[in-house]
C-alpha cells in the first residue's frame, strides 16, 4: 500500500526503487516520500490519485519519464536522476514545462571507467569462460584452458571522450595501451589522435569501447558496417547505452565470429538480453552494474547532493 | 610412439608439452624432440632409454625437475623453463650438477599484471556471478544484482615487487589506488610504503596481491592469521603460487565470510581446485591462465630465445 504524504514534509515521488533503496530509504526523514511501485493502483491512477502535488521526482535509469507521465504531475518543478545518462527523460517536454533536470554528474565516472577496463580484460582474458571451465571440472580432465589475448599494446579506440571516456583512456595507458577518440568536437585539452568518424576511429582500433550518451545521433550509431570495420580480431566494450548498438547486428557477429569478442554492461531492452548470447563464450554479460551503489563500505557515490538541497 | 632423434640435430627432451605446443611444434627444424608424453613407456624408462644423450631440456612450470628426473640425464646442459617461476625445479641438484636454468625472464610480467588488474577487478565487481545472473535469465526475474564495490581509493598491498609486482602498481595508480608493498629487501628506486611484514602490509590493505615467488621462505606465508588481518572486507588477489596461500585456510575464510572475496589464477594442487570454491561467488577461478600464449595475433609472447642460441 502506498503511504499517506506526510504533510509537514515536501513531497517526493519516486515510481520504481533506485537501486540505494535496496540498503533503505534515506529520504524517509526529510521528505513524504511517494512509493508508487508499493502501490496497488495502476501508475497513471497513482500519479493523478496521489502526486499531482509533488514537486519532485526521483528516478533511475529504469524509469522512462515521457510527456505522459508529466501530464499527470502538474506540480513537478525538478526530477533527480541517480543515472548519469539522460535518454529516459523527454528533456524538450521538460524544458517546456520548466521543469528541472539533475542528474548524477561525473560521481559515478570513475566506477564506470573500472567497469570497462575491468570488461575489457575480462573478453581478452576469457575471465567468465575460464572460470565456468574450472567451476566444471574441466581444467583436471581435459588439460589446459585455451589461452587469452594480451592486453598491452592493442589500439584502444574511445567513442565519447567525456567525464568516463578521459578516466577509460588513463587507465588503459597505464597497461600501455595507445588510445584514439572519436566525439562530437575535437578535445584541444588531450593528445590522443581524433578521429572525426567512428568509422575511421574502428578501422584504426583493437578495441573500441562505447563511453558516450544515448541520443538521436548515436542511436543504433554501431552497425554492421563498424561491426566489420572492427574486425575478427577486434573487441567492443559498452559501457554507454544499450541501443547505441544495433544489437540484432551484435548478436549475428559475435555468432559468426565476425568480431572477436563483447563486453556489454548494457542492452537495447533491460532487463531483457538476447538469448542468443547467453550461451556464447566469447561475451561478458553485465547486468547495467558499472554504477557502484552505496555497499557497506562504499560511501560517497550518491549522486543527490542537489535533492538533498531542494 | 616416440619419434626416433634425427642425428644430424642436437636433443631436445620435451616431458610434458607446454603450451605453445598446443600451436604446432616450433622446434622440430632445428633440434630432434624428444617428446616423452607421446611414448607409452613410464618416463623413467622412457629417460633412460632415449633420453641419457640429451642435453637440453624444455618444461613448463607443470613439469617437476626433481633429483630422481636429473639422475636420468646424465648428459643434460640446460633446462629452458617457459615459466617465470622455477620453484618446479630442484635448483640446488641443478648446480651441483652444472645443469644450467633459463626462464622466462620477464616475457610474461605484463600479462600477469594484467591478469592481477582483472581479476581485482572482477571479484570487486562479481563479473563471473553477474555474468552467472544473467546467463541464467534472473535479471529480468530478480531484478537487480547486487552491488559490487569501488576500486578507486581501495589500499593495495602488494607481497613482492618485482618485474610483475611494478607492474601491478603501475596500472592500479592510474585507478586511483595507494599502493604499499612487502619484498625482501626495501626498494630504493620506488616512493611506495615499504612494510618489513607481510602481517603490517595486510593490516593496512583493502586489496592484498601475491607477486612473489614459491620459495621455502614463502610456502604458506598468506596463513590464517593473514587471512585475519585482511579482514571481511578483504580481498586476496594471487598470481604467484598455489602454495604460498595456506589453501584449506583461503577456503574456510571465504566459506565463513572472513574475507570478502579472492581472484586465483594458482592453486596448491594445479589443476585441482578445492571443490568448496566451486559454487561460491565471492571467488573468481582461473586455470592459471595469468600467461598469454602465442595466439593468433599475439606474437612476441615465446621466451625461447635463449633455446634457440643453444
Amino acid at each position: 500500500m502506498e503511504e499517506m504524504p506526510r504533510p509537514d514534509l515536501p513531497q517526493l515521488l519516486v515510481i520504481k526503487p533506485p537501486g540505494l533503496f535496496n540498503y533503505g530509504d534515506p529520504f524517509a526523514a526529510k521528505f513524504a516520500v511517494l512509493r508508487a511501485w508499493e502501490s496497488p493502483l495502476p501508475l497513471p491512477r497513482f500519479l493523478s490519485d496521489h502526486a499531482r502535488s509533488a514537486p519532485a521526482l526521483l528516478c533511475s535509469a529504469a524509469t522512462r519519464v515521457t510527456a505522459a507521465v508529466l501530464d499527470l504531475l502538474p506540480s513537478l518543478r525538478i526530477i533527480v536522476t541517480t543515472s548519469a545518462g539522460l535518454n529516459h527523460i523527454d528533456l524538450p517536454e521538460c524544458r517546456r514545462r520548466g521543469v528541472a533536470v539533475a542528474n548524477a554528474g561525473e560521481v559515478f565516472s570513475d566506477d564506470v571507467a573500472d567497469a570497462a577496463v575491468g570488461l575489457a580484460l575480462a573478453v581478452l582474458r576469457k575471465v567468465s569462460a575460464a572460470d565456468r571451465f574450472v567451476r566444471r571440472g574441466r581444467w583436471a580432465e581435459e588439460g589446459d584452458f585455451a589461452l587469452g589475448s594480451k592486453l598491452a599494446g592493442k589500439r584502444v579506440g574511445i567513442v565519447g571522450l567525456g567525464s568516463i571516456g578521459l578516466r577509460v583512456a588513463k587507465r588503459l595507458e597505464a597497461f600501455g595501451c595507445p588510445i584514439s577518440y572519436n566525439s562530437r568536437t575535437k578535445k584541444p585539452s588531450v593528445s590522443y589522435p581524433f578521429y572525426a568518424n567512428v568509422y575511421e576511429l574502428t578501422a584504426n582500433s583493437d578495441i573500441l569501447i562505447i563511453c558516450c550518451a544515448l541520443t538521436e545521433q548515436t542511436h543504433h550509431m554501431i552497425d554492421k558496417s563498424i561491426l566489420l570495420a572492427l574486425g575478427k580480431d577486434g573487441i567492443l566494450i559498452n559501457v554507454g547505452r544499450g541501443a547505441i548498438i544495433d544489437e540484432k547486428e551484435l548478436v549475428q557477429s559475435l555468432m559468426q565470429g565476425d568480431i572477436r569478442g563483447a563486453g556489454l554492461d548494457v542492452f537495447e531492452n533491460e532487463p531483457n538480453v538476447p538469448k542468443e548470447l547467453l550461451s556464447l563464450d566469447n561475451v561478458i554479460l553485465s547486468p547495467h552494474g558499472s554504477v557502484i551503489g552505496p555497499g557497506r563500505v562504499d560511501h560517497g557515490a550518491i549522486p543527490l547532493n542537489g535533492l538533498v538541497a531542494f
